[in-house]
């Protein structure tokens, strides 16, 4: 598979496409945990029990007419693009590890994803780009009701909906942006910033999920809690603390531009010429270099690179998608020198 | 001044021309000191005798056909262009002090100098690129000679050419050459090689002189004593070391291709990629980077960038030859950043 066919017919929407304030937010998303009634949640569940949520819930999404769906089930897919759905933000990487009755139910733009039998019977995903958490909850919200209308999902009056993992009873939502906030950094106010958004109920980590690393000032922030507030209040509380993290993301750059004008081309220009001259790079330099030169591009630094460059390059560089690119397994080093190339391709592109 | 102009009229011979082994060794240099009999050493001499040296000297340059030889009073001179002389290699920063009696006697293309009422009334230098000092002390016996007819030079049977300071009487000769080893740098042979230089009786001193550090992995290696050894000796000596260090160097540069070529690859084209894209640099950060890229140019590893790069731009980017190049005076921020401009636009010439 060539670069250009990956980037032009394999890219998410959420990667790929537009939306507002995207500058600084790559993406918004929302997740529902769900689970059937009276079957067993799927770490305590047989194979016919997961196989029959598997049929109940591809029964209900095939008799919908509204959202057209294609199902995936993991033991049919080769290892790598299991992998490649993880480095799309499309499944979990437990999920990634074939195992019976797992599967995932995905659209064209792959803006909806929904795991079966991972840790609950269902998670639905909806991610787009840029800011848009209403957005991404309406569509959720729709394909909620449209399953409900054909599945018993297990609710209690008193916690709501109930799930596998204690943390998401209640509205068994996770709301979450990915932000990119390299000025934050620069001018030293970053961990400011983390402080206070854990102490409104949000819980901030790397784009990597849980235990990863901050790498290329890139942050994913989401609720912390799932019960005692509605899904308005938890989206809406997570929107204003995203509008004001963009504000003084917004702030730090144009004191940048003031300060320290100098400092701040020169550390765009030359991860520009890193990025397009290394022989080999690893993943997290190549997001640190990558921040750096979307950095320029926003601040006007840099005016022949597409602005997408980023959101496009952290999910291309990752180790599955090269091996796919390559259409072989890729020892680390041979991935590094790979990673090299692609970028340097796709700068020039 | 542009940059072109700069480089196609301005450049000495030793920068730009070339010579065996010139890969390695950038240039030979040969240095004599001598004084006039019967006039006192500069540093206790007064103005008249100063300028009787001066008259003396010139009277004898101009008396022979053979050698076309241009005066430069110092005190004529503008700050700038004292240093630019440095810079160049053709007078000590010690001469570029101003001060009365202070000159130097240029040939056009800069090959040889001699500097008038310096530590002694005459240091004649002859510097060519690549390895041929006995070309360069033929040049400088010659030029020794046709003076020699026309002036007492302060001469002892016992010990030789007298001088005013002890370590360069005898000969007064200082022969020289200037070597770029990055290869027995980055496999870790370099201080070996230094250790083993100091006991065969020579010196190894950074390139801007006695107490520079070593940058860029350039290296000047002189002989340490003038006395005892006839001129032929001394720089039979020199040149067999030199031609050791040379063919290690070589063997080097071969073992890093064979076992690091990737890590080589990467270096070069990093350092490539930081010199044509960064928008401010150091002298020192230059010079590595310029280091690497000349082993890249001279590995076969960059194939489209001229191998004088790296002689040329180790002259053209100091402070002096920045300033002219502007025509006026900058503060070390504005050199970092004209520097950069500089080098980006030779890279691309």
């Amino acid at each position: 598979m060539s670069l250009k066919d990956l980037i032009n017919k394999n890219l998410s929407h959420w990667v790929a496409g537009q939306g507002p304030e995207r500058d600084i937010v790559l993406s918004s998303r929302i997740r529902l945990a769900r689970n059937l009634d009276t079957i067993p949640y799927p770490n305590r569940a047989d194979k016919d029990s997961k196989e029959e949520v598997t049929k109940r819930v591809l029964d209900a999404t095939s008799k919908q007419g509204k959202i057209k769906l294609h199902y995936i089930k993991m033991d049919d897919l080769p290892e790598v693009e299991r992998e490649v759905l993880v480095e799309k933000h499309l499944i979990s990487p437990a999920h990634a590890k074939a195992g019976e009755g797992k599967g995932v139910l995905l659209n064209d733009n792959e803006t909806i994803s929904i795991m079966i039998n991972e840790e609950d019977h269902l998670r639905l995903q909806v991610l787009i780009p840029g800011l848009q958490l209403e957005g991404a909850w309406e569509t959720a919200s729709e394909l909620d009701d449209l399953l409900e209308e054909k599945l018993d999902f297990a609710f209690s009056q008193k916690w709501g909906y109930l799930s596998a993992c204690p943390t998401n009873v209640g509205t068994g939502l996770r709301a979450s942006v990915m932000v990119h906030l390299p000025a934050l950094n620069l001018t030293n106010n970053i961990n400011k910033m983390l402080g206070a958004i854990s102490k409104v109920g949000l819980t901030v980590r790397g784009i990597y999920g849980e235990g990863s690393e901050y790498v290329g000032n890139l942050y994913q922030i989401s609720n912390q809690v799932t019960l005692g507030h509605t899904e308005k209040e938890i989206i809406a509380n997570l929107k204003s603390v995203t509008s004001q993290i963009i504000e003084q993301e917004r702030q730090a750059r144009n004191l940048l531009l003031k300060e320290k004008e100098i400092e701040v081309r020169d550390r765009v220009n030359r991860s520009f010429g890193i990025l397009s001259h290394a022989y080999q790079i690893s993943s997290e330099e190549a997001l640190r270099m990558l921040s750096n030169v979307k950095l320029g591009i926003d601040m006007g630094i840099i005016t022949d690179v597409d602005t997408g460059v980023l959101s496009e390059l952290m999910v291309l560089i990752r180790p599955a998608h090269l091996q796919k690119l390559e259409g072989k397994e890729l020892t680390p080093t041979e991935r590094d020198i790979k990673r090299a190339e692609l970028i340097k391709t796709r700068l020039n592109m």
